[in-house]
């Protein structure tokens, strides 16, 4: 197993709003160097599987402006300083779905994509939910879903339930579930 | 439903050497208006799950700069413009495993962040592999595994097989082969 290569230099190189581009200078253990760039996060996610009942899962509908198109996904959102993850969590649920659940726990923390991104993104399932909606900052309502688990099939049929995170996150959270029900 | 928002103007406002981001100005149906930044993709991109017999898997374990680690992963890379999909993922199989597979499958694409990316993978299943190893432009040699589908759970317990998308397919190519099997 090779040693991890040592970062001889970084450097922000790009800054938009949202985004900053950092280049890193790279020396391999046999000696190659590289330099690659990568996009730095600046907060932590969260992604939320709600389940509502026992046969019965959330999901949310919103436009989404890297597809252009309005995207079937659980709720999720970045995690605000002061928060920890599961208060995060908890709040996205309530301003996404106007429930907050009375059980949260953490699944697994996923990356988005590790040769490129930083970022990170942690998996909660949610159960015990109560009604306890919360003003988001969305510009037009979030419509949300009840899906049955035994349809499973036909949401990962859907051309709009496309994301990795959601997918993988649906996939754990079967797991878990089947495991300790 | 709503109906889609209306882009009333896009524009690039920040561009690295990998990275573009463009400004989005938004009009929803209900009139508010926002402006979303959002990362371009230049090229299509594919993940492959390699079965390499009935009870085994191959995976890529390769270091990756954005979590400044070694990621366990599937082979994955960007389609070069002369290539289809599936001869990207046939090349990327040969470059980062050695073999080349009798039997590729497009399961599904994938989306990475929709919210603020445009970036698309295809998740292919190659199956009936023969040892044909390419060059590729590695910094130093990939290593690769071979894993027991009987032990899914100790690999998604790892936390260096991190990434979404690689659960997803995993996810996605085991729903497939259960079917069709």
């Amino acid at each position: 197993m090779a040693q991890k290569p040592e970062i001889l230099h970084k450097e922000i190189i790009g800054r938009t709003q949202i985004f900053r581009v950092e280049s890193v200078q790279l020396k391999y253990s046999n000696g190659e160097q590289r330099v690659y760039e990568r996009l730095l996060s600046r907060h932590a996610a969260v992604l939320i599987v709600p389940i509502i009942d026992k046969e019965h899962i959330l999901l949310i509908r919103e436009y989404a402006v890297g597809s252009d198109n309005y995207e079937l996904t659980f709720p999720k959102g970045l995690v605000e300083e002061h928060e920890t993850l599961l208060q995060g969590a908890q709040r996205e649920l309530q301003e996404e779905c106007g429930y907050a659940a009375g059980n949260l726990t953490m699944l697994r923390e996923l990356s988005l994509s590790p040769g490129y991104m930083t970022h990170k993104t942690s998996i909660v399932l949610a159960q015990d939910l109560y009604a306890a909606p919360l003003l988001g900052d969305e510009p037009e309502p979030i419509e949300v879903l009840t899906w049955p688990l035994a349809d499973i099939d036909s949401l990962l049929a859907r051309p709009d339930f496309s994301e990795g995170r959601s997918i993988a996150a649906l996939y754990l959270a079967l797991r878990h579930l089947k495991k300790n029900n």
